[in-house]
């Protein structure tokens, strides 16, 4: 039987060591922002983004270097839009995974810089990926990875979340928001993998929808453990969402419900990932993992 | 002989028409930052960098629509600096060409938002340059932008500008400002058009020694008129160099040693541009005309 757990460590270490790699030195005039970007990145995050393309780039046979500037690249996105977030005139929050936002550490100035940096940083990353593959598929995942970290993806969430606090808004504007904060880097990361592994057309839009149900499932949840866990075991305050007047699956339906729904996209995605004519136990285990987690 | 400004005039007007094409509409659940963006980046901007960058391809014989996402793209990035560059944390400006800044016209949440989604656009709007040209220019033309774009170009100048407000700084971070925080846009765009013309490895070097010294007069032109101008003439504060402290080369040296070095890097820019084996007396006007510009 497949130790998850230790199998789970060895990817994130591979993750982190790919960040190191990728993630330029603090040095030289610029050196506090490169520190305050690094300081961003390697925070102990789970690396599930990048963890989840990996995984499915070996799931479609993928075995190439090509896949590493995208994986940095993700995690990178992710990291700058948490930065991005945590400042002042959005969610405001001093705290981050157990230690200072970026924000809180570096001061304001350098929070928005520093999110600019990994964003811009991000896509050279991305670029240096055409040096190691320059077949049509390194361009096409360049552009869904555009598309959906973009306006029409991640940020447009972002958007319709900051802008609607506190308001009272219908079902499918909360289905909005909850498909592109969360669903849209999920898609980004499944969807690159399936891309770059040389998918067919038909396993990428099935990879798109396993992603959408697995990004959505994680999001909801991050709010039921916002309500239920400790800011002990999150490493972040808890109760942050009602604070900020947020607009959650856990507002509006309740616990129970949205246990429920977390369970039933969660056996969606498995069950679609299951009818894939490939097979990766840890792709499988690692989503199941998502449903259980405790932080 | 040439009409200069009606000559500028249908260039800019045709960036205009590029940036039309390129941007999304304002519509849907996200239509604010759509809205937002499109205020930020539709103001009326001089479209230097695209210009630059179409005449600089047009020099080295191209005549291709590739070039259009690069000329969105570049001004979306310009765009997006500067409503971050204006924000609060940063310097603080209500106004910009003669209207409410993009923050104070839609909130300081916004500002951070639209800004993050431009930045991401530009590269969204890079990537479709590939349906248009898969060779490997276009690949090397995107890491290209994405270098001077990022923390080691202009956000690298940004970030030290920012850092070493009000601070006395040795002449060699002045010029590391300088080059970086102007200079490397101005390198992108005309870089870009060599590289997409498919210009040789020298002259694309060469390329890149005439935008930064064009880059780095227009920057030393900037602090002049700051200094020189009129508010009215401007369409913004002047004085805000001296009022946030910033390290310019009029501070340093002068206005006399300023307006010398202006021309002294236009010179070398126009007689480099002269030793090409190609002509685009148009370019060389654009370049000459940046001398004598009042705002």
């Amino acid at each position: 039987m497949m130790d998850f757990e230790n199998e789970l460590k060895s990817r994130t270490d591979r993750v982190d060591s790919i960040l190191e790699k990728y993630l330029p030195e603090a040095e030289g005039p610029q050196k506090t922002v490169l520190e305050a970007m690094r300081y961003s990145v390697m925070s102990g995050g789970k690396r599930l983004r990048p963890v989840l393309m990996l995984e499915t780039y070996t799931l479609f046979g993928g075995h190439d270097r090509v896949i590493e500037p995208f994986m940095a690249a993700i995690e990178m996105i992710h990291s700058y839009s948490l930065v991005h977030d945590d400042l002042p005139a959005l969610d405001n929050d001093e705290y981050r995974r157990g230690r200072k936002s970026t924000h809180a550490a570096f001061g304001e100035a350098m929070g928005i810089l520093a999110g600019d940096a990994l964003l811009n940083y991000a896509f050279e990353t991305v670029s240096s990926a055409f040096t190691i593959d320059q077949s049509p598929r390194t361009a096409r995942a360049f552009s869904l990875f555009a598309k959906k970290t973009g306006i029409f993806g991640m940020i447009g969430g972002q958007v319709v979340d900051v802008e609607t606090e506190g308001k009272t808004i219908p079902p499918e504007t909360m289905c909005f928001i909850h498909e592109k904060k969360t669903a849209a880097l999920i898609e980004a990361a499944m969807m690159t993998g399936a891309i770059l592994a040389g998918a067919s057309e038909m396993e990428i839009t099935a990879t798109g929808s396993i992603a959408h149900d697995v990004g959505l499932a994680f999001q909801i949840k991050d709010d039921i453990l916002d309500v239920t866990s400790t800011s002990e075991v999150l490493g972040k305050p808890v109760g942050s969402d009602e604070k900020n007047n947020k607009n959650t699956y856990v507002k509006y339906y309740g616990l129970e419900k949205s246990e429920a729904e977390v369970e039933l996209l969660s056996e969606r995605a498995l069950s679609d990932l299951a009818s894939l004519p490939y097979d990766n136990p840890f792709l499988t285990e690692l989503i199941k993992s998502l449903i259980t987690r405790v932080k």
